[in-house]
């Protein structure tokens, strides 16, 4: 049987199914965005992994060495940021084909250190090998959480309200136009911005830690394959459904100018397009006032886009009108 | 400039020296079998990470499904065993090309279960992901151990003994059968215990938790590179260098009858071959009868095959005459 055939949350599923065994210690196993290890009481060890593979996470036309260093730990940053958690420190692996340079890969390393400078992360291990082709990057990495104020995806209620930092649809109108010039060197200076969406993305670490801290959300997950699939984890894990009101999600000034040009139905990359790393959260209607009064706290903005409804409505996305509004794509899967 | 101009040690070192900062809770980075981390007062986190790129590390025309999954966490166990720690959770990353089937994915999760089971090891998460042209999958392997008695690279003292567990270069003269024969389904019967040891390996995880907890060892480290290759490490981490005396090799008995007719120089194959996933370490020569005395504790051989030296000596290798032996090649290098 082909791998298409099931895609790739039914591969995990079924992989899950055969491999997974309960451990006292283990908290919270596959399924989120990372897992949670009590290592010792009171304390979770969090764990995440991500792949990033030449021709499928990253193109090397459209990305800096420098960018690329950057992103690989910035999105694994970003899972550690939605469980609320706090990263500590990273393991490397490089599979390296003959075209790279040594010079590339001091590149690479300078940016993996800005990054893990900014957010205070350690480099502790990793592994380097030859690729025949591609070059492909596995970044593991551990971060710490309080059992108490730790986030997963299976804890949204009917009612609660449906938030996310940021704005969306940027980072995949970035990678848009890049598709569309070609290389990074023929970007138009006024589209600089939306590339820098896509190619730099910044995780919500200090986001995640205040919605943790002060236990306003019930659920959370950072948005990578796109707003409506990690809306569907979200509700498959915690058996809700949820409404999405297309006039409030929030997009930048660059993707409403820019957005029609390349896109004809635009909003599809605000819903569908992936790769935004803001949080996706949900909080219970009597936190809602709290999470307004601390708003100004957030180094972004935070919108109030939906609401989680009964799991029989599935998603479903309203326009100003209240027509529902169908996505095309619905999101990223690799196998399909 | 080229990577293989630097090779893979001289990148490992560039990478360390840009990245690696400082922490109180670091006490071993990059540089050992595996990372310690003191998460709490009395207790080290191991975390080590080690790829396997199809063409690289391994063939599908010599390795069934169910045993690449078995490997594939074996490899990681090895490194903890190395340190004298205790596997425990694992997090596995698979970049999966078009040419795999569902029933692979299921026979190699069956695999990765019969090890996981066999060590007490639980997965807590994952990335899957599509791959252009080759399977490469990524386990990063967290494991435990005590301060007091973990066993790291760096602490051979001249005078030392040397040890290794098992047998030398079955692995690699079962890998240069499989490449003779060119597919698993033509090798015959009477090689079937060298083929099982390289597809196969057994991670010595008893052995080198009885050789931690008795502190029997100076430094210790597992032979995936060749046992000089991996020597070199202990010593050039020790600062010392060592003699190895080529007939107390320990090879086993499918080894003396076949190694002649694959290899001209059998005795390489032991000696740089690697994949042995054996225990090489140094015991100061006080400790030599406390081994000794528990030998029959230990599931496989332990070998006395030489001692540490001077570092400006380097490692030499003599033979039943005294006389240098001269390796032709010396390990395993990725970009040599």
């Amino acid at each position: 049987m082909k791998i298409k055939e099931v895609g790739e949350f039914g591969l995990i599923e079924r992989i899950k199914t055969k491999l997974a065994s309960p451990h006292q210690d283990i908290i919270k196993g596959i399924g989120d965005d990372a897992c949670a290890i009590e290592t010792q009481k009171g304390r979770l060890l969090l764990s995440t992994i991500d792949a990033l593979i030449e021709d499928v996470h990253f193109d090397l036309r459209f990305i800096s060495a420098y960018n690329l260093g950057k992103k690989s730990l910035a999105v694994n940053i970003s899972d550690i940021a939605a469980m609320g958690g706090t990263p500590k420190f990273f393991l490397i692996s490089m599979g390296i084909p003959s075209k790279i340079s040594v010079e590339f890969i001091d590149e690479f390393v300078n940016g993996l250190r800005e990054t893990a400078n900014s957010f205070q992360t350690y480099v502790v291990g990793g592994d380097t090998s030859f690729s025949p082709e591609k070059l492909n990057i596995n970044i593991v990495l551990l971060g710490e959480a309080f059992p108490g104020n730790v986030i997963y995806r299976d804890n949204a209620h009917v009612g609660d309200q449906v938030f996310v930092t940021g704005t969306l649809g940027d980072s995949a109108l970035g990678l848009k136009i890049l598709m569309n010039r070609k290389e990074l060197s023929k970007v138009e200076e006024k589209f600089k911005d939306l590339i820098e969406r896509h190619c730099n993305p910044t995780p919500r670490v200090a986001e995640g830690r205040l919605i943790a801290e002060n236990c306003l959300a019930s659920a959370m997950i950072d948005i990578s394959d796109g707003l409506i699939s990690d809306l569907g984890h979200i509700c498959e894990q915690s058996k809700v459904g949820a409404k999405i009101w297309l006039d409030k999600l929030p997009t930048s000034e660059a993707f409403q100018n820019y957005s029609p040009e390349f896109a004809d139905r635009p909003m599809d990359l605000a819903l569908a397009g992936g790769e935004d790393y803001e949080l996706l959260f949900t909080v219970d209607r009597g936190n809602v006032d709290l999470l307004n009064s601390i708003k100004n706290r957030f180094k972004t903005t935070v919108t109030h886009i939906g609401e989680v409804t009964e799991p029989d409505e599935g998603i479903t996305v309203l326009d100003d009108s209240g027509k529902r509004y169908t996505v095309e794509k619905k999101g990223f899967d690799h196998f399909l």
